[in-house]
């Protein structure tokens, strides 16, 4: 037996930064991009692991420096536009870079108050995106949106499962439903209008959650999916992964009380977690849009 | 040398519980309290300590079950009026528990879609109350805000400071301003309309924070609590942490680029921590309030 | 374009289960396990997913259920054996289920006191497994360690990397290094010593760390993943990803003092992150080991 | 009404320092001491507040070089000494600054491998102490041990609580006790032998957990503070939070099998929270210590 070097890749991972578009002037509206990049690169980095000949690997400290270059350079665009600039310099410029993968996390902020300086940290949701680019295999960028949690009084249901020596969950025909949304979609061509396309798909998302009558959370999840690729047509794939985050009524019988699904113990862990891809049936291969 | 027993409390921590108020019917819209609850409550517990003796230890469980039980009887009221009411049941029914305090962060939810019946947590802020019950020094009110992020792009300025031998900070005559808010205000009586308060405290605060002119987080620290003072004439004192959450302006001079408070870099560790109080002067004695 | 489903797994996820083996009896020890179990099932869900049939959705609650029950019937045993149990009575009893995968995160105690009976957690590391059964195409185990922090004060160096228009970064010839490490080795058949296996695994990896002179972070990478393959012909594949948990000597010049690699500012973010594999280079293929 | 500005402080928070002693030489050991300071100061800030003249506000950044410059004059010491002699220059030193307050957290590191120069991070437990010297009121030490995880199998009982309307509880008499220690220790004077103080608290403090009878775990808080003081002389008070980590025993009747506490859940949230202070009774005044 030899042993072998298999896939890797190296880079620079959150960096934080946050720019300012002042070109509105004194009187504003300032605009704010508020960013966690995170970048890595791979190629013919071989003699970097075995012989300790770093002349192939562009130092993480440049990565760095290169987020914040670009971002002066490149101003306060989508981060999808962004990502792809950033890969398409490294893919470009270092002979052994033969891959570039940028993921950025993108932190919402609303203004706050009438004078176009201040903000507030939104906290709805992350919005993300993963650009990678490859020298052979092309580009491909998967968006999306993390650490929205939503909730629905009453529209879900789950009954009509099987049932196991294990088992003594009740069927459920009225019953809260809470999830921390994390969706990615990924586009047909590394070329569409970015911001409207997240704005349509987010909204297409929530819609869905909101009007989806409920079964179970794969059905929800398979309604938001389909949701999201009817809204934008230039997506061809959704995956979603949403945590069953828990609310049980409270059994108040023990102190003489009904619980008219009034009163909930939101639970931490554990949690029900429902993973899932949908797809159009014309989807170009994935290829490495997901690694 | 003796060993005796000091100050001592105890209770059940993050009783997580959420009340749907489903009063609206099926057209909603419902009304949605997400709240963390903390118990304490301290009185005649020596033996429970050095005997092993716990006739006085109302169970921590105990304490969770009464937060549900409650919770269903109160309906979805005002934190505040909860932990009041939470409280007085302790002091006035456990003859050995003499004084109870309620802690309660609330999460707040916004609705989601036409339909009344769907939610995405806001994420903006937290609410806060504490409410504590002496059976001898009586009841106090403190409520607040947490985890609230405001950023001012500009109207911020830090010069004229002392300088010793460690000292390599320049002076700074427009720089960005970022915080974490955390603020707690007491109310003079136990007694206060409690949802128009907060409203009203919480715009106070955040209008003085995008509006004062500040040489130094302090002087906007001190902007922020006299304006929730004189916003609202039910408070007497406010408290306030405000971390600096430092954003540098990046040096890309070595690159051969002028960076015009364009791209600033989020630091994390180390932060400025500014804190302070600020009180009317006819400010009755805290007493118990902070404990 | 229609709309299709994609590849969907559900479960239950971050259930925490501690087992106490009391087989010692009174004057022990007693033996502790405390595992975080994350359980996930696939196979013949579309109907779950489109039509809000349930009749093959094992619910996730009966997972629960499920992984409390078998820590009973199987005591306290290795965590890849309880994974292998586990998964096998999913695909073994459910025809709908062709696959589980099972995910343990393991936290280590340490005996506190002579007594047998009282434990301080270790908080060293985590130690992980992955065990996945598919119905056609087998069983995969990959184990491993996480939260493993480690730290070199010498030995290692990084220079002779190209330089760009945005490189300022010094040729180190003597730097700190240290990470945070995750890494996962694969077992070549489902079927090994674990305890010692991962004992050997953790002391080769721990050991290249600690005496591999490093050129970069990768080489040291290429050196911890040779070496865990090298003391345990079980395996034939590790991943590493190490984050480069930067150590920055602080520039003490202005203040007159010289500093010899004696303090050090601790960063936070962004931090370099070196992602490899080595593999055996018979190592049979790996199917869905790592999905 | 008029307003007016209570009690206030700032500082530097969470300055991340590690400190490596190479006086052992290349073939070492080397010593670390990794430090997460927070330096808060207080005195004449009115001005700083009402008017933006910041001539008494040394500023924050200088507090971080301060730590930085000290570390490095003062070499590896105990976290004490280092606490009150960067306490002292800021008293000594600034006219405006009548109190220095200096809270650090000590992160443990373990030898790894026989070279002197590798080391794991514990992770068992974090050493802190908070430093306060006032210019009048002068100095106190406060030290302890926080993240300090413990459990017993046995030797655990809760019984013959007081029950009202919502109690459910049944009585224990062999429970398994889990918390995570939060211990502070008063100092008499500022002057001790900080290392060994540290050694002797820590194993009185555990000792006492593993061997003290417990009817509740207020009474195993008070055996604890108890022992902390009979083994240390230096001290006066001790303050322990203790939160109770329940672990449930698993109903698996439903499964038809006898679970003999062998099997328990560990929850998150709620817990319960036992807080209490042990005391000298000839402590003499806390003063400003636990500000």
């Amino acid at each position: 037996m030899a042993i072998v070097l298999g896939p890797n890749r190296y880079g620079k991972a959150e960096v934080r930064v946050v720019h300012v578009d002042r070109a509105a002037g004194r009187d504003g509206p300032d605009r704010v991009r508020d960013w966690n990049v995170s970048t890595s690169l791979a190629g013919d980095l071989a003699a970097v692991h075995l012989s300790g000949d770093n002349a192939h690997a562009l130092p993480t400290d440049t990565q760095k420096n290169t987020v914040y270059a670009l971002a002066k350079k490149l101003g306060g665009i989508e981060p999808e536009a962004f990502g792809l600039e950033l890969a398409a310099h490294y893919t470009g410029s270092q002979e052994a870079i033969s891959r570039a993968r940028i993921a950025i996390e993108e932190y919402p902020w609303a203004p706050l108050g009438p004078g176009g300086h201040s903000f507030a940290r939104s906290g709805q949701y992350t919005r993300t995106t993963t650009v990678i680019e490859d020298r052979e295999l092309g580009r491909s960028v998967v968006s999306g949106v993390a650490d929205l949690i939503v909730l629905n009084t009453t529209g879900s249901q789950f009954w009509g499962f099987p049932r196991d020596e294990y088992t003594t969950l009740a069927d459920a025909y009225d019953r809260m439903l809470a999830t921390t949304v994390s969706a990615s979609w990924r586009f047909r061509t590394p070329d569409a209008d970015w911001g409207p396309a997240f704005t349509a798909a987010f909204a297409a998302l929530t819609d869905a959650f909101t009007q989806t009558p409920s079964y179970s959370l794969q059905q929800t999840l398979y309604g938001m999916g389909s949701a999201v690729l009817a809204a934008v047509p230039e997506l061809c794939e959704v995956q979603l992964a949403l945590p069953n985050k828990h609310h049980f009524v409270v059994d108040l019988a023990p102190f003489g009380l009904a619980n008219e699904d009034e009163v909930y113990y939101a639970a931490d862990r554990p949690y029900g977690l429902i993973e899932g891809t949908v797809l159009a049936d014309d989807a170009p291969d994935a290829g490495i849009a997901w690694s």
